[in-house]
């Protein structure tokens, strides 16, 4: 279970039809309209509500200025079936470690209307409130799959998926390779990039130019510009 | 005056020339030649040196498996001067509130060959230990100017520089305008964009396209599609 909190997030969770738990609420902090009725919302599905007083809601809030408002989230993650080669554009991620560069490649997945992301082996939780609040609101809209790489492996080569991974070794500059509409960006790990295996698993490996002392870019950066460049590719077709 | 650690980073700053006020090191915990040589050459240079026994060393470390090394270090930071229509690449910063974001940041201009950055106004402290961290050594290697949009604007104007911002409500996708080889790229803070007196100087408002429930990426995010369309579009025209 996880923990969200502010009629905004909340709100976000409601609409994608996210399953709550529990919502914890405090009628002196709630002064909004807005907030009341989304509390009346939740409430009317069942969910079970606890008021709470200020000294209380503070005490577990996360919020610099609590708005009264939170609830306990039940996780929802998806099977790998959901990647069969016709369902848009997923980004794999093979052992990333940081929860913030974890919810900003949920957001950036959002934007470009891509499908979702596949964590592969021992990942962050996509549910840490750090990743959460990355997100910014994208971790309701786009579907995570947890998996292991023998079996993200054997998956693609049942579906003939196309993936393309990154690597600072590799010799197909991003921007010269096509890419579909249907298909999966495999990133490495923020410390040891693609392993072996998961590379091997690659139809094309892509870099990006680099001309200055570092041999590298922060992992959701360099996650969102590959993603930019299918995104690019695939509006101007359609243009 | 700021603070960091490990045997990479300080010897990033020290090949880059920047100013050593203290160095401090842990021979129990220094066990390699080239940490050994590297504190020898910063010794050498006059810095005072101060030696710790590995309690002292693991009281002030910031790192998990402490390697013996650590050093203080004086800021530096560039007057507006340098920024004169005709050294390259810049990224203006509007009240960015995220050490992280402003590491990431500074990694990719250093990764697209830009000269640095200039923070308006109040922006999180560029030496602070996140953005350390976050720039992986290109802190060292770009230039780092401090003012405020007054200052900057006043620049502009005088040396009639290229500006390009970002916001939500431009007309123009950031893949459609020209961008030159020395510029300033415009981004505003986290939560309110670029203030109202600042897009005003811009030459060209852009947006970056997005198709999902969100309205922004996350801003490091942002700055680095905008700058590798830069960089793409400029070494399209040299080649």
């Amino acid at each position: 279970m996880f923990y969200i909190e502010g009629p905004r997030i909340i709100s976000e969770a409601f609409d994608a039809q996210w399953e709550f738990n529990q919502v914890f609420y405090c009628e002196d902090l709630i002064n909004d309209l807005y907030s009341k009725q989304l509390l009346e919302k939740i409430l009317d599905t069942g969910c079970e509500g606890y008021a709470v007083d200020k000294q209380v809601f503070s005490s577990f809030s996360i919020k610099e200025g609590p708005k009264g408002l939170a609830a306990i989230l039940q996780p929802k993650t998806f099977s790998l079936e959901h990647v069969d080669g016709k369902s848009g554009i997923w980004v794999g991620l093979d052992r990333i470690q940081d929860p913030g560069n974890l919810g900003s490649i949920m957001r950036t997945i959002d934007a470009v209307g891509g499908s979702g992301i596949i964590l592969i082996d021992q990942c962050t939780d996509p549910f840490d409130i750090a990743a959460i609040r990355g997100s910014m609101g994208a971790i309701f809209t786009i579907k995570i799959i947890k998996t292991d790489h023998s079996s993200f492996l054997r998956l693609i080569t049942e579906n003939k998926i196309l993936i393309i991974g990154t690597s600072d070794m590799a010799a197909a500059d991003y921007q010269t390779v096509d890419y579909n509409e249907d298909m999966i960006l495999l990133m490495g790990s923020e410390r040891e990039g693609l392993s072996a295996a998961l590379m091997e698993g690659c139809d094309t490996l892509v870099r990006i130019p680099m001309v200055g002392k570092s041999d590298s870019l922060n992992l959701a950066v360099a996650t969102s510009i590959c993603l930019y460049e299918i995104f690019n590719q695939n509006r101007i077709k359609e243009s």
